[in-house]
């Protein structure tokens, strides 16, 4: 079996206000590595429409400099607010599309998943996802604000994760091969 | 006072399976009239944002084909089931993105809005929607399926209403004035 080619991923927490990203690149032997990270902030007085612009453009000149086939994202959390949950869907919806035109492989967690995948606990708070996410990747200080070592933990979550076979990949067990490297342990879910 | 000039709107009545659309012609003297109308349909089964990339992209081909300048959009119907009212938040956040894109103007009207605007009550069936719609528009049959009337609907719902001068418009009397045809009686909302 050959080694699998590196895999760069782009992690996003998508947010209306704030959208925190992280771009990660896995080795297929070797340690991980943190490209770049940050937010794409929008201004809450403008239309929506144009905050979407924003937002879409932001993420699609991400791809265009780091090539990442992999778009890690986090799946709604439904807010008491179900306005704001609505208006969060809007932002994830420019997001996927940007994936899609990219023709990259997308993956949803919800945000417990990715917590547990970086910290161990779907719990944890976001000084302990800023802590882990500047030890796994060996970082001089926490992404700051929050919101980018979010977006980066949804990265990690990919990279970290087994990935299992889904349903529909049964059929195509060469793609399932590549995303299951020999040299990560399986973690316990 | 000039006659202000043919104004093309594209109105669009969003949906993740099934998205309705009418593109209207409003000569600043004359009847309205019916240019295209339909529905863009995705497969279920398909990945979300496969999906979303198959409404963006049938919509941004409206545009190109109609140049229309006006951006009719139902606003989100707040559905018992919260999820599909989340999904339908991402249908609608790609269509935004493509009037952005193409700096048009959006205008978003609740459905009760629109239903009034074109029925006499926010409480009209779909069978009256498409009714009037057929009416208005001097058409032999009515649009079919019904979301393609709802979609018309959206974009007589701004044609038809007195566009009264908004807060930010105040500001730039010029915009206000070719947005209020004299020869539209105002009707009563």
């Amino acid at each position: 079996m050959r080694d699998a080619e590196p895999v760069v991923i782009l992690g996003i927490d998508p947010g209306t206000a704030v959208t925190g990203y992280g771009v990660v690149r896995k080795e297929s032997r070797g340690p991980l590595s943190l490209i770049e990270c940050g937010v794409i902030r929008t201004k809450p007085r403008d239309e929506l429409a144009q905050r979407l612009a924003e937002i879409h453009d932001g993420v699609l000149e991400l791809i265009h400099r780091h090539k990442p086939t992999v778009l890690a994202i986090e799946d709604i959390f439904y807010a008491r607010n179900v306005r704001t949950t609505v208006v969060l869907g809007h932002a994830r919806g420019v997001i996927l599309l940007a994936g899609a035109h990219s023709a990259m492989e997308i993956h949803e967690y919800p945000p417990a998943e990715i917590k547990k995948a970086v910290a161990g606990t779907g719990a944890a708070t976001k000084i302990q996802i800023q802590f882990m996410v500047m030890r796994l990747l060996r970082l001089k200080s926490a992404p700051q604000p929050s919101d980018a070592a979010d977006g980066v933990a949804a990265a990690l979550a990919y990279a970290l994760m087994p990935n299992l076979p889904r349903i529909e990949e049964i059929r195509y067990p060469s793609s399932t091969m590549t995303r299951t490297p020999a040299d990560l342990k399986r973690v316990e879910r």
